[in-house]
């Protein structure tokens, strides 16, 4: 099905502006790409001038957090081009979340023609410097006006994006949360779902107040074995190899994790998946055996890990960041932007559109 | 602070016409009540036309799931007057449910100024047959269009209604959901968000086609003792007691609940709240110990359950509706009524403005 072009994108994307000072998520570009899903029918895509979507106050989104979304990023590499990376991952997550809270899923061809469309047609706002990039982010929620707690017949698939900065967090202090949970076991928690970040935010609060950067959450069944961080997961490195906690139904699985893990193991690491004990890991760092711990996620890449807090005690990882951490995160990061060979045939160009 | 009227309300409410048919949440009054609060200082609020509302696309409500709601009902009381039941309770659950997604609790005052309001330029939209009502829905939302996971700085505050029917669901089939889970241990379970009814749509979904209504939630924790059901209350009849899940965490304290609780006492039986542990409470419908169980809540008052599914088998309680299920639904209509004396205190009266 062929895409329609509001005529009015063109004027809206020569009257922006880029401003000196992005950030992260803060500038939004001037276009945005919509399909909607009526009883299982989806319309055209269309790309539109980025402005205010009209919606009914008793739209289900509003009521019952019916709504998912994804995180990726359109990257300037090397020689000029834009490509994305890996934005078939993206899609099939997507479909899963949207499954998840019973939303028709986007096509996967529906959902690349909405990344595809949006970075061609905002080719000149990739930024240029390395680890700068157009974050992008589809989403798909539920807008049928009804109070009641059904599933909505109407759901509205947009592509949105932000050209960004590099996000460097720097050093991370995380927090052990022990109290509270994003996500329950049988829950949404390996769903890129809002309502996993809603129950984030008072954890990530409180620990602000106390000097840390983000929460460390735990198997919400267990209460004992490390599950990842809001929106990045995480690494340790024991012995000189890679350990990440396995897939198990509440942790978000990650593109980034996923593409580290082959990284890793090509660059002739060990990397194992399993269940990491949050009390050994600690003990772990202390004795020294545990040197270097990272979380990853698209915005970042790779974030070092320098203090893990707990209660009244903290431990600290003798390298921040650490060798390992840095390797990969160059080595991704060269793909990424078209320096090294792309061997594993992630990357995907994307053809600009305008002048 | 005073409350501005927008000149338009008035035709908006001369202009509406009632439907035939009115169905539960689906016909909306044609005013919203609005206030808006910025790095926490909150508007003055206003009565409006119900219009779409314009939310940038990069709003955090529609990414993150930042948003609680209440529900609650103008009653046409004997006489012709319009009552609120227990407005007090919402609000205080609303200032709860806020706080637990670190967005700025709606003072007490403006949360009665909205549901008042609303409901007083809405007189003459409260249904008259009994059981019948206008169903109101304030709700507080993260607006700031911004792509980070962190609270918003822009929060907006409306209360919407929808002139609704009696909400009689029937006897219910329940599903034990011993898979599935709301919310989270140490979650959002005790708050009235919209990621615990966005996680509940897929068990709902399920259980329907195997011929059942409604998940009976078991406790995330220790998925042995009951929760609740989404949206609504549970209560068992046992040797003539009534016995009800204490709170625990994780448990949506009901205005219905407790106001049955009180009632129930106040009509000579006893009640109480404890475990309840599944396996226990199955044995007991079977052997006739427990003769009912019924759910509550503001829409429906008293659900009777007239099966349990539990994987392969169903237990089915002696009495579906049952005398104690009766005679309390009828003793708290009679007072939201205005039928009977409202020995509690609990009802509100509301001058209706307007022709």
């Amino acid at each position: 099905m062929s895409i329609y072009i509001d005529p009015a994108v063109a004027s809206s994307l020569r009257g922006f502006e880029m401003p000196e000072k992005l950030g992260f998520g803060k500038v939004m570009a001037p276009v945005m790409f919509r399909a909607v899903c009526q009883d299982g029918c989806w319309s055209r895509g269309e790309l539109l001038p980025y402005a205010p979507l009209a919606l009914d106050p008793a739209a289900k989104v509003l009521h019952y957090a019916q709504s998912c979304f994804e995180g990726m990023k359109a990257y300037r590499v090397q020689g000029g081009g834009v490509g994305l990376f890996r934005p078939e991952r993206n899609a099939a997550r997507m479909v899963h979340s949207a499954e998840r809270l019973c939303m028709p899923p986007v096509p996967e061809s529906l959902f690349m023609d909405g990344v595809r469309t949006v970075s061609a047609y905002c080719a000149n706002l990739v930024p240029a410097n390395s680890g700068e990039s157009l974050y992008l982010r589809p989403f798909l929620m539920g807008t049928q006006p009804d109070l009641s707690v059904s599933t909505s017949s109407t759901c509205e698939f947009y592509v949105i994006a932000s050209p960004s900065e590099a996000y460097h967090p720097g050093n991370m202090r995380l927090w052990v949360e022990r109290e509270n949970a994003r996500a329950a076991l049988g829950g949404t928690g390996d769903s890129k779902v809002g309502g996993n970040y809603a129950a984030s935010l008072l954890s990530v609060a409180r620990l602000k107040e106390r000097g840390y950067d983000q929460s460390l959450w735990l198997n919400p069944g267990n209460r004992r074995t490390v599950d990842e961080l809001s929106g990045m997961n995480f690494f340790a490195v024991l012995d000189g190899e890679l350990h990440t906690p396995a897939l198990n139904g509440s942790i978000l699985e990650g593109v980034t994790r996923d593409s580290l893990i082959e990284l890793a193991r090509d660059l002739g690491y060990r990397v194992r998946e399993r269940e990491i004990d949050i009390d050994e890991l600690l003990g772990q760092v202390e004795s020294g055996r545990c040197e270097e711990a990272f979380a990853c996620g698209t915005a970042a890449i790779i974030s070092p890990i320098s203090v893990f807090g707990d209660g009244e005690r903290e431990y600290r990882p003798a390298k921040a960041p650490g060798p390992v951490a840095e390797r990969l995160r160059a080595a991704l990061l060269d793909i990424q932007e078209g320096r090294a060979e792309d061997r594993f045939g992630w990357m995907q160009a994307v053809e600009a559109v305008g002048e």
